[in-house]
């Protein structure tokens, strides 16, 4: 019973957790139904404080937000989009190049603000803790960060849609970041008249989403077992 | 005020929105205080359905989630983890090993259980949408699938550390993970009897927090302006 009481103190209650989930569960990746309407300063601040609190590797910190609200410079980041998205489609199956010609896949210029979550590769010279065996640590930090923005985005009703249909380099020169920075996530954000309630791929039936018990393994890859948590897994995705 | 009211009913209501933004301030990366007592099926179900609901680019979902209980072979991957450490000491800066060395930076034997989660490269094989620039995105979604994991047990009352000083070649051929698939993160996963405060790398000195209003930019890299932004931020950072 002591160790009930314990665990239970940690947990949130039901309806803080329930708001968690909910979170998790109703993000989406936004490409349409943005809205132009400004983001207030003080949601814009708490969206990057949630940023600046991801887990960082060696607690690197390695991120940078740029704010990108300029019409012109956002008309030139959709050029080197439409741009990257016609050097993708001949790798795309031929039998699926009508689907992804008909995909929404940015909302650059009618987000309310563009956001270019960067990682600074130098910040933790000297004393790699963390990335001496995996440099690439401080990437997935960054990543993480832009994940914990995501969430709070949205329940604060801001949609955000993550543009990765872009050339590293063509848009490094566009921002004027330098080789030691790379721009991990390019982020339309934007108040949206709906949140869908599935992803538009699944919707317009790229891809459905696949079994969880499926994706379970047992103590090594493919490993049989752990059926009780993946009956548990199938019914919770439910 | 439509505007207004639109923006409104998209948004959580108040109490639902601290909560997201107290998992994301009160998550820690935790590698001390885990509890031996086993985490509910139902309770891993939950989370793993939470890190299922991560973002995923062109809804490729390429992540799949090997649990690792048995207590040999989680010997196996601690003995990787003191080899790799010891390796990475020597990078460190003269100054800093002794901090270094006292450090703990691992609970893979006392926690519940380890959860390897790892990267499929393949499973978008044939139609690699938003992946021809950028071919990390894979790995970028199974970050994001971490982070939602983490987020969900911080409200589930669940500790997470992430290992990431271990050799992957290593650690793939302890596990049987083929060559196709990346492993993007080792967690330690269970109870604890506390949350820390504050990070344990900024507790114990090794780096402060970075003030967030120093780390935006505007329109381009080290870019000035956003002057009301980065008021709010400092304000919000508190």
């Amino acid at each position: 019973m002591d160790a009930v009481r314990n665990h239970t103190c940690h947990a949130f209650g039901d309806f803080e957790r329930e708001a968690i989930y909910r979170a998790i569960f109703t993000r989406r990746d936004v490409r349409s139904h943005f809205q132009p309407d400004p983001i207030d300063d003080a949601v814009l601040a708490r969206l990057l404080t949630a940023a600046h609190h991801a887990p960082s590797v060696g607690f690197m910190q390695p991120w940078n937000f740029i704010v990108i609200r300029d019409q012109a410079r956002r008309e030139a980041v959709r050029d080197l989009f439409l741009t990257a998205r016609s050097q993708e489609l001949p790798h795309i199956a031929e039998e699926r190049q009508a689907l992804y010609r008909k995909l929404r896949l940015e909302g650059i210029c009618e987000s309310a603000l563009n956001l270019c979550i960067t990682c600074d590769r130098r910040r933790s010279e000297g004393s790699p803790l963390g990335r001496w065996h995996n440099p690439q640590m401080d990437i997935f930090s960054t990543v993480c960060a832009v994940q914990n923005f995501w969430l709070a985005a949205r329940a604060e009703g801001i949609g955000v849609g993550w543009v990765s249909i872009l050339d590293a380099d063509a848009l490094k020169q566009l921002l004027g970041i330098p080789d030691h920075v790379v721009p991990v996530a390019y982020l339309c954000v934007g108040h949206v008249s709906e949140f869908a309630a599935r992803p538009d791929l699944e919707r317009k039936g790229w891809a459905p989403r696949l079994p969880l018990s499926d994706l379970i393994m047992s103590e090594t890859y493919a490993g049989v077992g752990e059926d009780a948590l993946k009956a548990a897994a199938s019914a919770s995705q439910g």
